[in-house]
């Protein structure tokens, strides 16, 4: 009987270790939202002191990856986990590293919005950037939803999101190069544009890469290398 | 002592597991470091056979990352190990990651390949992309050394490495840039052998991930964030 409560009372605590790393994951990607939501927004508004700030919170986001690491590392060693219990935490040692990249890659937006808010600004104001950086946001924000609530139906949906942003993104890439071809001033404008792009798209793998976390989380699976038909049926078995 | 007879015999039979787990890795990193000199070997010699051999391996690495991951996994939940078997599995999880991502930067260098290889070559034969690739191809090789010796030293050596292969990409890029500005038809050409420069610099990323990790199995520090220099003190305590 003593062992017994014993026995409820560490599982009662591992529930709550586990939560606990569940609710800073979720505090980290929260942090990651909002540097992408603010390094699109320092470029698109040329404004410098937001994409400084931006540059100076990626510290945060590394620190917070090292920090939920240690403890992932610590579960495993004191508690042993098994079953769905050992899939969260190396889900979540997954699932931080592509956050921190996530992380870099605003932070290099926030770079590049830097040196293009010393140029002459475009028209349409990086309208196209600003479009596609909402997009993947948006997609973010969908990520996190789905680890938070281990929704798999909302993990698919993030990876089916990113074919639509790939598309979008091959778009710009095809008129930045028409625009440079029809005028070499527009060079080097343009593959900052290109470069963004480019980052912004990297963001969109990464979060489709965290669906895939959550789905080998609550699957058991790895669908890492599965087509999105496969995929599906995957989750309907 | 019939006990203690047991008790050896599985920790000798987890050390076998271990040593299989890590020749697992070295072998699917033998298996990237061959694509990685195929792609960079078929973009130079114009072989599309060559390309197309290295996409159709890519599924061989694929396979690699999903089998190695779970046996990971069943280590972790069958061993529960501890201190630096712990921190070997931890590490392995996060190496097959960063390999798997080198086999898609030589895939995608093996598609532009074959798209160039429909183009009129250039007289250097994409000599400055060669060079670029035999160093990460180098580089990888030496971070393969690294853990198989878990050595630290020479860990610490690839990270170094990494920076000289940015300034090699930095030099590439901007080369590639003037060419673009002197002679618009250069254009799409130059922007292909950007991408190319890009995509090997992203492996050199992946190899410098490792090498760090190699520091967090052996120190049980994680140096991800880390400058050269705090990382060389950190190696002498």
């Amino acid at each position: 009987m003593d062992k017994n409560k014993t026995g409820q009372h560490i599982s009662h605590q591992f529930n709550i270790e586990l939560n606990e790393i569940r609710n800073r994951v979720l505090e980290m990607g929260g942090l990651v939202e909002q540097q992408i939501n603010n390094a699109i927004k320092s470029l698109v508004e040329g404004d410098t002191n937001l994409a400084n700030a931006v540059i100076q919170r990626d510290m945060k986001v590394n620190a917070a990856e090292v920090a939920i690491d240690e403890e992932c590392s610590q579960i495993l060693a004191r508690r042993q986990p098994a079953a769905s219990d050992l899939r969260l935490v190396v889900a979540v040692i997954k699932t931080i590293t592509d956050l921190e990249r996530i992380g870099d890659q605003a932070e290099r937006i926030a770079r590049m919005g830097i040196r293009l808010a010393e140029q002459e600004r475009p028209k349409n104001g990086y309208h196209e950037l600003q479009n596609l950086g909402e997009h993947v946001a948006r997609m973010m924000h969908d990520t996190l939803d789905a680890f938070a609530r281990t929704d798999i139906e909302a993990a698919l949906r993030v990876a089916k999101e990113d074919l639509s942003l790939d598309q979008e993104y091959d778009g710009i890439m095809r008129q930045s190069l028409t625009f440079m071809m029809e005028d070499p001033r527009m060079i080097t404008r343009m593959l900052d544009v290109m470069w963004i792009a480019r980052a912004i798209e990297r963001i969109g793998d990464h979060a489709k890469n965290i669906g895939e976390y959550i789905i080998y989380l609550v699957k058991g699976k790895n669908v890492r290398h599965t087509s999105l038909e496969d995929m599906e049926q995957e989750l309907q078995d």
